[in-house]
């Protein structure tokens, strides 16, 4: 039998105890990485939650106060309250503390931190990993959550080594594949493959659960519909956030959109079954070559 | 032990032996209730595996000599193709026949039997099996693809008692629930839960998959774009008939869907979170209220 390593984190605090920030503690929990981890949140059922089902050992409300003399600090929150929170943290973090993200964009992020961490920014190592469900809270957390998922990295150039390998260590212990991304293209690439499908996941259920006959229309659905729009089960400040902090990348890309089914419609007014079903051939084809192999 | 019920189908033909066909067949046949599957379909390929895997036993190119002397005809090709197959049987069928389709759209195939199908019209049970996945093939059915699924039945004024009981023994046989419709309502229906979706994620596939960074990008995606399209590998050309054939219900659908992504675009440009929000907030609620009781 293997010893157990020793933790290397003596105190995790982990801001928004949520599926990400919980599943990381969870995660370096299990693979006994870390000592001690403070949750800090708003909602107190949550954090109540997440102190019974052992995520986190020690709840706070204070973000100030539960940094000090932290090892690792993760922030968890939705991406438009990080500004607020490295305002909150900045005077209060030791020179030792290392600080990371799991943002779901970056370049506003990384702007927010360079801007309110001051002269602690090179301990800042933002992050994203690429991993979720529909579900959110502290109970929906769970350890294995980012097995096997990607983790992207995005040290900036002030970012300190000793930081870097931290954090890295961390997501690893987690299970997680370390991939390195530059911010802008971070943004575009995820714009394009998941604020963009969460845009559109949303914008379908508002239009067809906003009809008076919802409920017998809905009642109707298959599994074809129900897969379409999984996503827009996801927390709505969240995407909110996301979408406003990621808007550069994202408008482009849904007025892309509106252009494809632009196309669409026009062909089929025309009855145009050729241009039709090129696109959806194309698609389909697309899908087979991309998206199929990496299914669970 | 039950004593096998004797087949009260001595002949059933499936024309289009795919999913759709080729499970019904299966289905049947495991329940007893037929002796002897006729398969018609354009593909040589398709059809040696409809035999090979026992969906069918004899396999037939020419529809109007296959449907001689049939007790029961069950057309699952795509609907373009339906108006001639209707009037290729049409001077074929026996008196005693009684024909039934799985089409996804009703008004236009009830039409086009209407216009074909002549004194033989009474014997046509119009029929729509809420089921599939994305999968195409007689390689991809299985027997058990419409239990407790949904089986909209549509018979119109003329058609028979004794026709309309059959199919629908034939379909409860299969584990379905039976559920009528009229033709208009289900188009208007089918448009919104079924067709508006397939056009959503053929197009989100095709503006992802047509830019030169298509596959970088695709292989940084996650579960929720592949849910999202996941119906974008279904048939192009079944998909292609389907939205012509009921082009009078998915053009207004797919109207207001594009003034739904125009009202998030316009929240989006202008920062104003509090819209956005609010939206992707009775989105989440209408899918939880509706939606998500009903996965399996």
């Amino acid at each position: 039998m293997a010893v157990p390593a020793k933790p290397r984190i003596n105190k995790l605090v982990v801001i928004g105890v949520g599926l990400i920030g919980g599943s990381f503690a969870l995660a370096l929990k299990k693979a006994r990485l870390v000592k001690e981890v403070v949750g800090v949140g708003r909602s107190r059922k949550n954090l109540k939650d997440a102190l019974r089902l052992g995520v986190i050992d020690r709840a706070e409300t204070d973000a100030a106060k539960a940094v000090a003399d932290a090892d690792l600090v993760l922030i968890g929150a939705p991406v438009g309250q990080m500004p607020g929170i490295f305002a909150r943290i900045a005077p209060a973090l030791s020179a030792k503390t290392v600080v990371t993200d799991a943002g779901s964009t970056k370049q506003d992020v990384i702007a927010a931190a360079r801007r309110h961490l001051g002269k602690h920014f090179p301990m800042f190592v933002p992050a994203h990993p690429i991993a979720g469900t529909e579900y959110s809270g502290a109970a929906a957390a769970f350890a294995e959550l980012y097995r096997d998922r990607n983790l992207i990295l995005l040290p900036q150039k002030e970012t300190k080594a000793a930081a870097l390998r931290l954090v890295r260590m961390a997501w690893q212990a987690c299970g997680a594949n370390i991939v390195r991304l530059d911010a802008a293209e971070h943004d575009e690439i995820f714009g394009a493959v998941s604020h963009l499908p969460h845009v559109i996941a949303f914008a379908l259920v508002h239009q067809l659960g906003g009809r008076r006959d919802a409920k017998r229309l809905l009642g109707f659905s298959g599994g074809g519909l129900r897969d379409t729009v999984r996503i827009a089960g996801s927390s709505p400040e969240m995407w909110r956030d996301i979408c406003i902090a990621n808007r550069g990348a994202l408008l482009p890309l849904l007025d892309a959109y509106v252009d494809e089914l632009k196309a669409a419609r026009r062909a089929l007014a025309k009855g145009e079954g050729d241009v039709l079903e090129g696109m959806f051939r194309s698609a389909q084809q697309a899908r087979a070559r991309w998206l199929v192999k990496k299914s669970k």
